[in-house]
């Protein structure tokens, strides 16, 4: 059916798999926050609540760790689409994979906050973000040399930035999920680390 | 009242049929992996934490399986909806009538996930996806035959062909909750492959 | 700020309203099933598995039957919202008002599911039903009559059955509150014979 | 890279930040109410029942006040993003800050509705509302003083007036959460009033 994208005019090719993609992590970053429970209190005294509370802790950071690493992936595909001026059916399949690893990360996020201490889920957690990344990187390559659907010639320079600044994510994914079995305390400041690497220097500048 | 897609130059007339329908496919893709618990780790050495993820494992798998169908299910609706011009009282139903099959899907999977090698409970789940194929089918041939709802004049063979790709999805379905009977195994096979077979042939003509 | 919808040409002033409720009743839609537990099986033979599926069978038929309500309202919001060609502070509050009774439907929902014979639980229900059907029919007031917000004139008489209709439904879901305490069951019958009044008809004339 | 808003005359500057947020507050809407639990009922007298609807009362007047809440915030989202023409990284960021502090009121809503009496538990949820409020002050601030990103020339004291409801807002949830130290009823009374500040004197104006 070559009619697929018809009436561009009105519907620009890129605006329904923008939208189901907002759907998706609008619906991941609000998720992660139901799989924590709220602390059971005993009594109502202060330090009670307060022991409830850091007994909370762990699954309230990796919560506030996962919405802000999720939001750097929804700005980094907000980013990736607004330069794209069609897709294909391939782009599609890569995004859907790119969906697949971050519909994971309410999982992988609520089982590092029950053990937080231990290498193998820290390593687990960081595992996922790589290949989440990954999926990224694929996906970017894809659109910006194989199918060149920009929408206007961008430097090449500049095309290779973007999918280098990809790959690097995943690659320091990786490299905490092989430093979490040293430590998983390592694994956690990369989490921290690695999507303010992609904020926080762009925010400077543009300030 | 005849106004009801007045003013059509602004808001297309299947737009908000779409976005709707986004934001259920959305919301089932995230919420699979919502009802898969973190494992019980009686204590944090690798193989118990090995051994929790693979009590885990039929859960994840099943999660991919239903995630997989369901994109192929989108990416499907996507192209359908891409090639309609206009919509009626009758598509909106047939399309709700897919979205109530397609919103029991996580309950299947689930079902499916903590039982996975009872013919009966994957046969329940061959049968969800059965229903929503056909309801697929329905509404493809109501808009494509009854409604000629079509951009322009699409060939009536490629019409037929679409009804016809969507009526062996459900047929294929049907056959797979029948073999469930013979091995689960045979069903969870089939499961994987006939979605395949709506994405693959496709990926690799365009690559 | 005189310039709330400043841009109108680019962003009909009933857009982002639309959307935002299209997501809410997206999600409603698919939240109804996540309150459906799994049956637990004590063995996995096809008597036990059947058993374990009619004992969730009220959590389904009311699933079903929530479902089918919900899609009435969305198709009756989606119709309402194609008529108006503005919006105002008033008409926002007004949908905020039906999103909240809507909103706590999942909850009625599991609340007859788990009770389905009750017949202070099947009221509870009825009654939470009317009172987004009167909010519905509150907002369509204040916007076909206070408002004037028509794309075009629509004829008084058409105005006045939209209402009118809406008010029916509000006045049908408090009878069957009412009833509800003779028999559960005629509550069970008027919450699917209610909807299917505003759909069928509808459908025979359009087919 | 350049292009990131290069087809601004198709897909306005701000429509893909406020349909993700759009997506974000409506699940936040629906999720309040999934915490809730129905209430179990030993037998099924009217008395029983409606002991355990009083047992689910405070979380459900939590629920209805945190819908109300961010209904609010909601409009005034809807309000601010509709006086926009264009966005950057740093609003982009500040809406992110936002999101985040909304996304917990789900947890500090169900802590509330579970101990409801508690001032520490109270004062959290006040301090929770707080910050989403500054949060929005700043993006405001940002918005309408340096960057300047109105649609046209808005007079500067309607721009201060803005930014000074937004901080009076997060102003008056700290205060409640300093009272409710004293008695937990006052935070209550405040959580209500709060919101009703921003809605009530506008609805009256307009109507």
């Amino acid at each position: 059916m070559a009619k697929i994208h018809g009436d561009a005019a009105l519907v620009p090719s890129t605006q329904r798999i923008e939208l189901f993609s907002d759907g998706v992590f609008a619906i991941l970053l609000t998720l992660l926050v139901i799989n924590i429970d709220i602390p059971f209190l005993a009594d109502t005294s202060v330090p009670t609540i307060l022991d409830g509370l850091m007994r909370t802790l762990p699954h309230l950071l990796s919560f506030a760790f996962s919405f802000f690493t999720l939001a750097v992936f929804w700005v980094n595909h907000h980013h990736f689409f607004s330069v794209l001026s069609r897709t294909d059916w391939v782009l599609l399949w890569h995004n859907m994979h790119l969906l697949f690893w971050l519909a994971l990360v309410p999982f992988t996020t609520a089982f590092l906050g029950e053990y937080p201490d231990v290498p193998l889920v820290a390593a687990i957690y960081a595992v996922n973000l790589a290949l989440a990344a990954a999926a990224f990187t694929l996906m970017t390559r894809h659109a910006l040399f194989h199918g060149c659907f920009t929408k206007s010639e961008t430097p090449e320079a500049e095309r290779r930035a973007f999918v280098r600044r990809a790959f690097m994510g995943a690659a320091a994914y990786g490299l905490a999920a092989v430093l979490a079995f040293g430590s998983p305390w390592v694994a956690w400041a990369m989490i921290v680390c690695i999507p303010a690497y992609f904020v926080v220097p762009r925010l400077l500048k543009k300030n």
